[in-house]
């Protein structure tokens, strides 16, 4: 017996998941996509989608993400004190917003109807969603008073990887990947843009 | 005489640009665009780029940005408790990396070399540059403990605009705009990409 939101099959790390220096780790999100929070706590898991997360610091690297006092992944985040950012693809254009209008509280199978795949990374208690390009592991720096008044929630990133097969030696490669490994950038209503073409500091006007 | 930074000509608002609802102000910057503070006070104005900045709220509006103390538009900022936020654009790549790598402490005339035009709005004693695609008018929310820990700053917007040729009847139009109307999104060492194509839930696999 177990509860729904357990009842994923654990997967394995994939092939193509290699860690990235947390000295690097803004620069998985520094070019503000659209994130999955996940969390997990007292049997319990749940991953939500949201456009407000921002990095905060280098080093130790840190981040801010919004966390809505209606979303049932706020709490396992403050159970728990830990939770995952991680960066979902174009080819999870409706998993990301399945997961973001779904709850949890109302669907205990949310994740299963959202196509949510988790799988597992030795030393990190945190359930880490299948097919994203990158994964931010974050132990929360709590402060009572933004997460009250502002919903606002500060992370310490501890851990860092990304599929290599868009992220490669510290710098997006989201030309030389297909297109369907480019990150989400929500606005509202269901419409979302792809990250897009590369520029360099010079090739401007 | 005057200031080597308020030499620059003051210009009047383009006719292309618009006011935005407050209550859609958030949709300016929920892609995670780059985005440019400027600030002004005691008779000196700062325009530095920033790719940590996010929404926070809907209603009323309010943001959050990353502000270094070595910048001097943070002093600004705490000086006269108002900044804008304010969307560059590609035509603006250079003019981004710029302003984001020089500082008004050591070169005076920073905006001048960087390419800044500014421009007045009607009721607000901000300056707002020209030719970036949307304006957010903030009001410092002071925060004392998480500017001194985070350099994270609150704004709750109190004025936000756009030009009407990219953000139309509250949407941006990328598709339809030209392509140097794109928003930037900065990773690191110089690299950014633009925001690219539009997707809509239901589109994906």
């Amino acid at each position: 017996m177990c509860a729904a939101a357990l009842c994923i099959k654990k997967q394995r790390m994939d092939q193509h998941i290699a860690s990235v220096p947390l000295e690097k780790a803004s620069r998985l999100i520094n070019h503000g996509p659209t994130i999955l929070v996940s969390a997990r706590h007292g049997g319990v898991q749940n991953v939500m989608a949201a456009a407000w997360a921002c990095a905060l610091d280098f080093a130790p690297p840190k981040l801010t993400v919004v966390l809505d006092k209606i979303a049932q992944t706020r709490e396992l985040v403050e159970q728990s004190s830990t939770f995952v950012i991680q960066v979902p693809t174009v080819a999870q254009l409706n998993l990301t917003h399945q997961v973001g209008t779904r709850s949890l509280f109302r669907e205990p199978d949310k994740l299963v109807q959202s196509g949510v795949n988790l799988f597992e990374i030795d030393g990190y208690d945190l359930p880490f969603v299948a097919g994203c390009s990158a994964w931010l592991a974050c132990k929360l720096i709590p402060e009572p008073h933004n997460q009250e008044t502002y919903d606002l929630f500060i992370g310490e990133v501890v851990g860092a990887w990304a599929d290599t097969r868009v992220f490669k030696e510290g710098h997006w490669d989201f030309e030389g990947a297909g297109p369907g490994w480019r990150s989400l950038h929500y606005i509202a209503g269901g419409h979302f843009y792809a990250i897009g073409e590369a520029f360099s500091q010079g090739d401007g006007p």
